[in-house]
């Protein structure tokens, strides 16, 4: 089959790999309809990981069941799925808590729990940005989606950013009637967005610099607030005549100032400035343990020196990490079905497996107006 | 000042009365400007409770404040008010845990937690459908509105039935995705509706048999069932292809089947029926200890012999009882002003004051189209 | 190998059966240290279900892991284990939502949820009162205990009273400093005070009129009220100074007042008049949809006429059905082994499998002392 | 009246100052029986805060109700009454949330919210190392206690320590049969194993260098972790088979290491490598928003580097500060009038209100044994 694997830093190509076959009697092979490129496989493809060349990519997969093993129940050749990001054995302790993200059982690596298709330092298994993957414990992680073509750029989202932004407001506790605010306007800050209006929130404010993301974000109702035209602690406190309920991380490590310069702080700073006291925050853009390319000597030992005194003093509380996806996308899905949800306003490109090299090219670039790239192979 | 009192059975009149005044440090006086006739008033005007003859009616408030005694620190004169239909004193136990609807102090009557305005059994307060009121403990109970006049079809519905029907669902533990039922489309069922969508329910089907009621549901983009063409258990699962997450009781232990007779049981039954395994039931339709004009022996003293059995075998479980509606009427505001939420859809008629008693005779008599009556003194 | 199977009322046999074997990929075969009388085995004895001739009977067993199908890959040989009664699959809605007592995919009677072996109703699987059990999806449904045979007769109440009676006062939100009344003094009863206790309860009260029962309640610090005595609702308020948070219901449809007349209505209306206003209510003493058997016409039909109006006028909640023992028998284990839980007080008899007839016999007739026998084969 | 003043850096005196009286009607005026020396007052004592000179120290009171306003209905002098640090309005929306430790209107300075007595920045309120004590809002704050003088020394911890470690298991989520690991054996951590054991925690470990507060750790039940003996998170990894499940953080910005050098990251980096992924931790240890004495340039402006990447690796999750006095203090003073909690036994001296400055002097040098101090005017 063909699929899109990794070369090298700023390198990715299509070519010929052999086929995936059932290896346990609870896999199954999924025949992938559409597959998207996240936000976050571009640290892979800037080499900012430790991927090993060969590598095929991609996480967001959806599909069609073709077979499956002896030990499968549920699932059948032919039904319509979605299969989660997370990689899960359905049997460990994490699994049963509803914390797929961090299965104890499925990555091999000493110490690391959670694992996921085609992801730098998350198993052995291979992505699913090819006609046709494997996914192990398939009664357990695949989801099965309404038969046909119906829906299929909203239910793409379903493997990862819908229910990682959807995470993003309930680390966060969102509620009705809050306000939120929404750092990074990228594709999981606008489904942070989006799903904070789902569960009730009364005013979303988005905070980016880029103007087409910002047009997104205001397109659901949200209220776009451009960095580049001033602090946004005090654009949210004027326009919201105070400071809101609820934060959500959507940007990360890499976070950038107006002027281009990386501060990793930056974020967590303007979260608790701008929160409530005893408010909480929902952190989804990615921190890490270790970055040898990183900024300064703090941030590549993945310690960031945010304003923690205040964070107190403020008596706010955050939660962080990896989504397990399979604890939102049924309702998600139903969300979609029944006309409440639309994640699909933030595709921008479709294209065909093989233009995936260009598809990553523009991307990393964040050229305008490339705000989220489905591939269908 | 002029007043609606209860005279006797179908007998309301508008008379004078002495205006209110300070009578304790924590007192305010509040002006109204809006003030509703409730479906539960209409259990006194029908004279099945003990309420006594004078006694001024009216427990959905809303206006200006006029005055305020040596304690009150927060509101001040000139603050435009919601004042909720629960009288709670702050300070105990209850107050504390946020159920003010069954505050510990208020009520001097022997063995009853909680109290109300202009209501039979809820302690000895005046009522508001009146130019003045007096609000004990003031500080605690009245909740700001933004000055003005904007909204006030909405923001009356903060006292009682939008944050009524929300407890509704909040008891019922709707969360997005839920599919939900509603049995009842008079006032609070259509709250009840209106909230589940607020959180983010994917489906609500709402049953009644009366055509106005019905019409409404649908308008906010709920799915009318009507008992008149069948089984309501048998028309939601066809529509619904299966069981309910989500169950809402907005009739209480007068219900009616179609031909008019009366079955306290029917809805609780038809509520195990319709949710799934496991499923949550919020109770907000009224039922009694004591009823003396019930229909039979057992409905007499609060039994009711629904079908528990199957309840228990379906692991469901259930939350009942009178709305504490500060716990949600600050968001519900919030709700309003961002134009996330608009209770007003359900007003029919707005009258002066003097008209109370052709308003009350026409709700009564549910008049078509008479869903909800507003008094502007 | 041996096995007891029912024979018809009153009439239970130790027989030679063929022994189990794994049918699935998912199934392990279980060798039986230990294995319960539950009381709700008793229902079956006394012929009041449908059980078939023959069942072997049994749902609380414990054991080693004799052998494994090709998909099982945690379990393994040699590994002691706990089985909860509950048979899930691991993969349906509910049991993702920690509801594996009403999994939606084990029990092949249509518009069943839940199965469980050796019971009437729950399926056609096998009992454990015997020499060997086979489990289905072994992986998600084993509790691995440390090896040895330590706290043996602690770790066999992890598969179902202990659990269930730590279900009570998780679905009465027992709290730390709650005082809690429970309602029935048997197996299950006992394991919900001494759950109280462990979750920080400062008072319980048990109510029951079998001595040797209450005096096992008071043997844990709780406070035993004889209804035998007088009402149990006035010995609580007198003794606890006023009514109690939480209420456990521990006995179930077949309650008996001191006289020995059956009123299925009776304690549920004890527990709304002894509960606070707002107060949560715990119920895992069963309740059946159909009960030929019953004292009247309602409850034939699982009708309990009840005071409900009662208990919406309190304000009060209730949850109640099987418990799903996977969702607590890991942390119930840990306590066991940190000295913290001793669920072993209530073992008055230890047999042989052959001896389980005369097992069956003695704890039927509730002769003084029988609390709960444990069969070792 | 006799008072402990703030004279300056170590100096603190007992003198004459005028007695309190009313100055709201919502006030009470207190006779105390008991006030401690807390841990945050050497905050103040070593001169590393802005508390003017002259302030009457102490926010740690209980005593007996000598006067009450005119507002007053609930308290009554003659009550004996535990008086909680924060001072709330009762009526805010942070005071609705049950947040009193951030009350939106009894803190006079822009942009705080709460206010405690006798303390830096904690609005104009005298503390209660002195005869009387004004008390604000007295029905909403004062929390009432059996009459007589038993269990005066359990009671006095109702005012902040107590709570205070109990909010840390709160804010961690500490649940039945959960492994904690508690960093400080000072008041506040002792008070925090002993809220966990409360809570059903299967094991506690609690972490200090200190010979005297470990065996006072060891005397409830927790296991001690002494730092000078090696690296904490190894000794409770090998003794716990395992990282833990929870974490309470109650040792604060000055933490040291065995060489006396301050760390201000240093515990939280021990928390996050102690506990499991998707863990939680409470932190009741203060940190500060400035603190000119920090030992670098990062920690004088609130800002502590620490190791956030593998926070967020490992999906867990932290609350933070004040501790909300009320919400907890009626539990816990049920348990203790039950004999289930006895938080007196860290108590190691009881002095009169003339031997203050003695107590403060000893304690703040730590002097063995010095544990924690009570004063009786």
């Amino acid at each position: 089959m063909r699929a899109v694997v990794y070369r090298g830093a700023y390198d990715v190509e299509v070519v010929e790999v052999p086929d995936p076959s059932i290896e346990h009697p609870a896999d199954a092979i999924v025949r992938i309809t559409t597959t998207n490129i996240c936000g976050s496989d571009l640290h892979m493809y800037e080499g900012r990981t430790s991927v090993e060349e060969g590598k095929i990519l991609g996480h967001e997969n959806m599909g069609i069941v073709e077979e499956v093993g002896d030990a499968v129940f549920w699932v059948k050749p032919g039904d319509r799925v979605s299969v989660p990001f997370n990689i899960a054995c359905g049997v460990c302790r994490n699994c049963n808590l509803g914390w797929t993200s961090f299965c104890l059982k499925v990555n091999p690596q000493e110490g690391m729990d959670g694992a996921a298709y085609g992801y730098a330092n998350m198993g052995p298994y291979a992505g699913g940005q090819a006609e046709y993957l494997r996914v192990p414990f398939a009664d357990f992680n695949l989801l099965e989606l309404p038969p046909g073509d119906e829906h299929e750029n909203d239910f793409t989202m379903l493997s990862d950013i819908f229910p990682t932004g959807y995470h993003g407001t309930e680390l966060a506790d969102v509620r009705p009637g809050h306000t939120v605010a929404v750092f990074g306007a990228g594709p999981v800050g606008l489904m942070a967005a989006h799903s904070a209006f789902i569960r009730g929130a009364a005013r979303v404010f988005v905070v980016d610099k880029e103007r087409d993301r910002l047009q997104l974000a205001e397109s659901i109702g949200a209220e776009p607030v451009d960095i580049a035209k001033g602090d946004p602690v005090e654009q949210i406190v004027d326009a919201n005549k105070g400071k809101v309920d609820r934060g959500v991380e959507a940007v990360g490590y890499q976070a950038h100032d107006p002027t281009g310069e990386e501060h990793p702080e930056m974020v967590l700073d303007n979260l608790v400035a701008v929160v409530e006291t005893t408010g909480a925050i929902g952190v989804v853009g990615v921190y890490v343990p270790e970055d040898p390319g990183a900024a300064n000597e703090l941030a590549k030992t993945g310690r960031v020196a945010w304003n923690y005194g205040q964070f107190f003093a403020n008596g706010q509380r955050m939660g962080t990490g990896q989504c397990p996806v399979k604890r939102y996308n049924r309702e998600l899905r139903d969300l979609i079905v029944a006309g409440k949800a639309r994640p699909s306003f933030i595709v921008s490109h479709e294209l065909s497996l093989d233009e995936a090299p260009t598809g990553y090219e523009n991307f990393d670039k964040r050229l305008d107006g490339w705000t989220k790239v489905l591939l269908h192979p």
